[in-house]
């Protein structure tokens, strides 16, 4: 099911390379002016938890978007497949919605784009290259995605959006190329939106960040900063993407079979790297995964991934290959149930199956939450007779995201007025705003907000105010559970984990209405509680109670509530005293 | 429930310190020998996964246990309190039970104790004298445990377990005291299990291990050692407690305001630290969280744990104390939802609220699993205003057990023939046989175990042969969960799995048995699947439905469960088609 929010679903049919024309049609819509002179900024997911990034710049009547993630959902919430940023608050807006800034082509940034983007009017998506190709594709997998209207963008390119915004885009260096950092010129100041972003003076098939670029912005003076806080407990810098090359080049010069390595799929620096390598050991590559070989097309389709495609080996002719020839690269280093990894090593593979001689290397660090299921992946990897290289045994993984000092370079050279920490718990926020006032910005004028959390900007003459609000637009979780969007609510989440926890038992009582007592003996159907052959006789105990409670009341009828109500109440204390169990307890009351 | 074992409940009324005649009675009640001259080795629990250990050793008609752990449950095992290990074996062996030994008083050794000890025949336990009183504590709050048969024991003394083991104590370092490696001097030769290790020259208010007396031993020949693997991916040594001593006391110095330690109530190696600590800063210490009560209670009243009473400041009087004489201890540092520091951040603690100017500690390694209730508690207290120093930050955190070099250096001193890893998941025992090489033991004279898989070791003329069977005994997974034990099978859990995952939904069909059509439309109930409220056109669709379903048949009647079938299929796909989610079918029919 579709929750459907009330908007206009109109059919745009604006050309995408028309930027200027879409902005004055769009302008044109709205007469009255909302909020004037103020500059509103507000994180709408990723200020308290980790995904579903996105954030608001909005001046008057013009609203800007920067990335559209989705976020895997927290334990307690079984069955729910991701959680997509709240877009309540744009619902009657959708006029003033003139464009969207992807930042770089990770899930956490462009996931929510198929399931938003025909609800907000199909704004213009400006967004580099690469970018560009991993949005489309994800879209096409999506019913109800509308054509999307991309701009591509690039560090020359400027672009005005909306009346209001003048905005430029600034390379930086991830573990994805097409990393932009999002430059916007707004009436009342600068705001500088870092994307996800690393220091790396020497990366892989990528250009560095043009740090020249960055010290030049910050001397003629920025408003707001707001920076990628993942890695800011992390002391220290960050490694090059070089140096993880280095290393698996002198494992490769070891290993005499075949070579699997785990890695993400959306880790396009480490795939090129992996290509020269193989190159250069003469190993040809097989690709495994379905985000693995779409990723590897798009990108080499665009000339991001460099390799000469006859090194691609499929499946059918790895046989022919001797061991020591081949490198696979699959994904499920995180032990995901129905990535490569975990299906070969459970014999569900059709083709690939774990020998004695393999060398596994798993090229990524551990997602937290992950760590049983990859536990397990490495018992069954080993039980087959492989060998394993992990990143805590050898450093074979850079992170993509700047760590302390790498931040405080950032802020160093941008050199903000005001700065807000974003992406990551509140936690690792927390932790960036210390980092910026060990740099000198005052703490007054460093903001950490919550989800939705309004922060406004205005000139007051020279100076320019600026003030985190109480306001707080809606920002809770909107889930996405099979085609259900934003169905899911605590009410049904909640009945999940207690089934899960001690499962239900439904008790099914048949009343004649005339003697208001139950005919025959009441049914009783428990899934998930106990196992029901093994218990014939607590499940007879409880046929009983139900009878007891049914008959034994006075002679005026009780009504169904009552009943039903009774039964709940005096089963689940009786279940519970036997058990120390509380399933659910669902009554059924037929009157014949 | 408790599942029944076939056993003979027979009252022991034997003198726990006269283990001489216990031993003569049991041995008494056998005549015939069971697999003569064959020393048995089998890991009951704790050889694929990290929790449960149980090792039994058996030799013709003696049976001897080492430690009776407890697993914490998987992820897909929801509602399940614990994993204790499988004694299926045991059922028709009891009087062949001889002695337990208990290596030291971590629940993954002891926490089994409660629940097996009574079905086994209450055999003596032989133990430190802090785990009998952790032991004896854990059998108090569990009903059903009988009056344990606890002989303590020491390094100095040797304890003769049925006719056939000779059994001495080793003390070894561990994160808790009295942790013993056990010596069992069998017909077939000696075998030495470490328990949980360490090698810590200088350990806090515990003696260092006896290196020398280990040496002698390799000295005179062991035929079989098993060893702790938790650590064996780690390269190098293992920190000694003191080092974290000096960590912590150098924080001290800087820290103005109130300090919470979060720690584990059963590392009392670390708890004796901070006690002199608090002492030497001149703060008082505040105890929270029952376990931590308890075990400083226990430890204080055998002389383990030294401090002066006046040092102890209750909740009432912490008002009156400046914060910079306060040091609270408490539970929780993972996050575990009823411990005490997750009900301080939540508000639900009686006295104790976080405030600015506090700085908590989190003095303990993450316990894979609980990074993100961890991630959760720590927003929490930098919300409140606090500090957080956490080890990723600074170590304050020794591990427990010997890394790979400590490991290395276990197996020259103890030279065995034969060596088992145990402690750890496959690829961690794994990882120790290819250090247990590493050292110059044979291969071939290396086992790398299941669960239950029995080893078998037996005299040839002047030679020991020693082989890994290919028996296996039960050792699958006896699950608690609430006063049950054991009776929560895969089918309970597979349900209680589906229901979390997309909800149940349940049909209730009342047939006329006259004309086989249903009487009025069926009743729906559904429960964590959509929220019914706002979905009222798919249930009403889907009691259309079933209304089709049931009245759409030929003129005879159909039986139950061919209704029910009908009605669970074509449902189930109806839902999905809809939804994309599976939620349990569960149709009733009733028939008037």
């Amino acid at each position: 099911m579709i929750r459907t929010y009330k908007q206009k679903n109109k059919k745009t049919k604006e050309s995408p390379t028309n930027t200027k024309k879409i902005n004055k049609k769009r302008t044109a819509k709205t007469n009255k002016v909302f909020e004037k002179g103020k500059l509103r900024v507000t994180v709408v997911g990723g200020a308290e938890e980790v995904g579903r990034n996105m954030t608001m710049i909005e001046y008057e009547d013009d609203i800007m978007i920067i990335d559209m993630g989705l976020q895997f959902p927290e334990e307690d919430m079984p069955g729910i497949d991701y959680i997509i940023p709240n877009i309540s608050y744009l619902e009657d807006k959708i006029d003033r919605v003139k464009g969207v800034v992807i930042t770089h082509g990770h899930m956490d940034h462009i996931g929510g784009v198929p399931h938003i983007i025909g609800k907000i009017g199909n704004p213009p998506i400006y967004t580099g290259k690469l970018t560009a190709g991993l949005v489309a594709k994800r879209c096409e997998e999506h019913k109800g995605c509308p054509k999307l209207n991309i701009v591509e963008i690039d560090s020359k390119k400027k672009a005005r959006v909306g009346k209001n915004f003048n905005v430029e885009f600034l390379r930086v260096n991830h573990s994805i190329q097409d990393s932009f950092a999002v430059i916007i010129h707004t009436p009342v100041g600068t705001v500088v939106h870092t994307g996800d972003f690393k220091i790396d003076y020497s990366p892989v098939n990528d250009k560095p960040a043009d740090l020249n670029r960055i010290a030049l912005l910050g001397d003629k003076g920025v408003l707001l900063m707001m920076s990628d806080s993942t890695d800011s407990t992390h002391p220290g810098y960050q490694i090059s993407e070089s140096t993880i090359g280095e290393e698996i080049d002198g494992l490769l010069d070891d290993i005499k079979g075949r070579v699997i390595i785990g890695t993400f799929a959306s880790q396009l620096s480490r795939l090129q790297k992996l290509f020269e390598l193989a190159a250069k050991h003469g190993r040809r590559i097989n690709l495994q995964g379905r985000s693995m070989t779409t990723n590897v097309e798009i990108a080499h389709k665009i000339g991001y991934l460099k390799f000469n495609p006859r090194i691609i080996v499929e499946d059918k002719e790895l046989g022919r290959l001797p061991d020591d020839k081949i490198m696979i690269l699959g994904t499920g280093a995180q032990g995901e149930s129905n990535a490569f990894l975990v299906r070969v090593v459970n014999g569900e593979h059709r083709s690939i199956h774990m020998k004695k001689g393999d060398t596994v290397i798993f090229s990524s660090s551990v997602i937290p939450g992950n760590e049983r299921s990859i536990q397990a992946l490495k018992d069954q990897v080993v039980r087959q007779g492989a060998k394993i290289i992990h990143y805590q045994m050898m450093d074979v993984h850079a992170g993509g995201h700047a760590k302390a000092e790498d931040l405080k370079l950032m802020m160093r050279l941008i050199k903000p007025e005001f700065f807000v920490p974003i992406e990551g718990n509140h936690y690792l926020l927390q932790a960036h705003a210390e980092l910026a006032e060990q740099v000198g910005i005052p703490k007054e004028k460093i903001f950490v907000p919550d989800n939705g959390q309004v922060i406004k900007f205005e000139k007051k003459g020279r100076n320019t105010s600026g003030t985190m609000t109480n306001e707080k637009i809606p920002s809770d979780y909107v889930m996405v559970d099979g085609l259900g969007v934003g169905d899911v609510y605590n009410i049904v989440l909640r009945d999940r984990r207690v089934m899960a926890e001690d499962g239900m038992i439904v008790i099914i009582a048949t009343i004649d209405t005339k003697t208001t007592n139950t005919i025959g003996n009441p049914d009783i159907i428990s899934r998930g509680f106990v196992y029901m052959k093994e218990n014939k006789k607590l499940i007879e105990d409880t046929r009983m109670k139900v009878k007891k409670i049914v008959n034994d009341h006075d002679s005026k009828t009780p009504d169904d509530d009552y009943i039903k109500n009774k039964i709940r109440n005096e089963v689940g204390k009786f279940l519970f005293a036997k058990t120390k169990r509380r399933p659910m307890v669902l009554p059924v009351v037929i009157k014949v």
